[in-house]
């Protein structure tokens, strides 16, 4: 187990008492804490993670609660995005998703409730109120009209007509790479990483995220339900453009494999500036596709 | 004019530009700014404004920017609130309501966006970074599952059922109490106000708070839809508890006249410290049910 992933438990902590702490409503909280702890791979943490670890031995306090803040974020998104008048999905993580079992009503508050909560949790988080400020700005930038929530208007948009390669991409960059850029420029920023090396987080930040958005849609078209935890062909069924229905199949895992080994090739560099690299190399490994048997 | 009001205009540019600015989908924009629009009171933003004049001669442009950002959450609660999973509303402020004009999808994501945004802006304003900081972990509090979001579901859940008076105000010190607090208090941290004036900021907050909402629903009984510029009788179709329903109308009436002396009575020994009240007061003379012809 990695430093980062020892840390997780951490974020899970922290992630279940700022519900229960900052929440006065026991229905809301129940609705919270279902969607939290529904079993993410906590993949956006541990980036954050893995990214403090680059310039420090140790993880701050103020990491834990920034990336907690960060997976409440990706939470919210999540149930918003399941509802009817979104996706409409049944099936997250491999279980009903949250307005399945709290109601519309509900689901829609509890996304508020988790987006307004993470902004609170960096604001009360160990550290200078610089970097404090700076981290804040980050997150709403990243998650709002210019980042995520445009990602996820452009997705909507793109449905049921044919997108081209920079379409898409100019998608994914929003909907799943500028949380993924936070979680590597906010462990910058807490790592107190030197102002050159954030043009390298950045490039790596875009390069994982467009693997994490591939490799999503490439597992969509070949994993099971079973699998997936989450229902399996969606995007054919959504008439969503994916990256293996532009480029094919074989395309896709090729263009993957190609964002992985660029991703390599920047962690190197960082590596001969005498920056400890192994976990996210290791996030890095793992999100290449296992071979088929 | 008070000089609070003459301000009002620049928190209106702010609005417009920071949804212009800081968003990158078109229609996403559009269905921000249709809300942005649609003719609010800015009861809020002006209590801002007002309150910081009871410390400062002018506003500065900090103060501004946190009452752009107050209107933008009170205004992301209003389209997730009309929502049909929510109050099922097509009428707001005289117009058709987000969802009914964008789609439910949209709406969703504009409120969304609108949240998100409240704490760019925030983290961008011109103030020392502390002070900022402050300002971003009382927002999130009192808009978050402590505050508002929790008095939206403690008001869903008071639906089609009797509610007593001290429910009623647990009720409404969340759901709209908790951002007038905001509104005073922000005032306060923006204003420099000596650390012995915020208990009786808080507790005017808490008195504009009750007024306001007292008064809201004695409206709600006694005006047209034309007057109102959204649907009147709303409460008695949703089978709400309200003032009225609770203490009959009269009682009501009483109700907020003694909310607005109680202020009065604040402000009056606010004055007796050399603040200038003369914007505040204006706001809570305006509160007041203008006598029946």
């Amino acid at each position: 187990m990695s430093d980062a992933q020892m840390y997780l438990v951490e974020v899970e902590k922290k992630l279940v008492q700022a519900v229960s702490d900052y929440t006065n409503e026991e229905r809301l909280a129940e609705s919270m804490h279902y969607s939290i702890a529904a079993g993410g791979k906590r993949i956006r943490p541990l980036l954050l993670l893995s990214t403090v670890l680059l310039f420090q031995e140790t993880i701050p306090s103020a990491a834990v609660d920034t990336a907690a803040a960060l997976e409440m974020i990706h939470t919210y998104s999540l149930i918003h995005d399941d509802l009817p008048a979104m996706d409409d999905d049944d099936l997250r993580r491999g279980k009903p998703t949250n307005h399945k079992v709290f109601g519309e009503d509900m689901a829609i508050l509890a996304g508020d409730a988790l987006l307004t909560l993470a902004f609170q949790v960096v604001a009360m988080a160990d550290l200078d109120a610089t970097s404090l400020v700076e981290l804040i700005r980050l997150l709403a930038e990243t998650a709002g009209p210019k980042g995520m929530v445009a990602g996820q208007v452009a997705d909507m948009r793109a449905e049921k007509r044919q997108v081209d390669q920079i379409e898409l991409q100019a998608i994914h960059e929003r909907k799943t790479g500028e949380l993924i850029r936070f979680a590597l420029l906010a462990g910058g920023i807490i790592g107190k990483a030197p102002k050159e090396d954030y043009v390298a987080l950045d490039r790596l930040a875009r390069k994982i995220g467009l693997a994490f958005q591939i490799r999503d849609d490439v597992l969509d078209v070949i994993s099971t339900t079973a699998e997936l935890g989450k229902t399996a062909h969606r995007d054919e069924v959504l008439e969503k453009s994916t990256y293996p229905k532009l480029l094919g199949l074989n395309e896709a895992k090729a263009a993957l494999a190609q964002e992985l080994q660029d991703a390599t090739a920047i962690l190197t560099l960082l590596a001969q500036k005498g920056y400890t690299i192994t976990p996210l190399q290791r996030i890095i490994e793992q999100l290449a596709l296992k071979e088929e048997a």
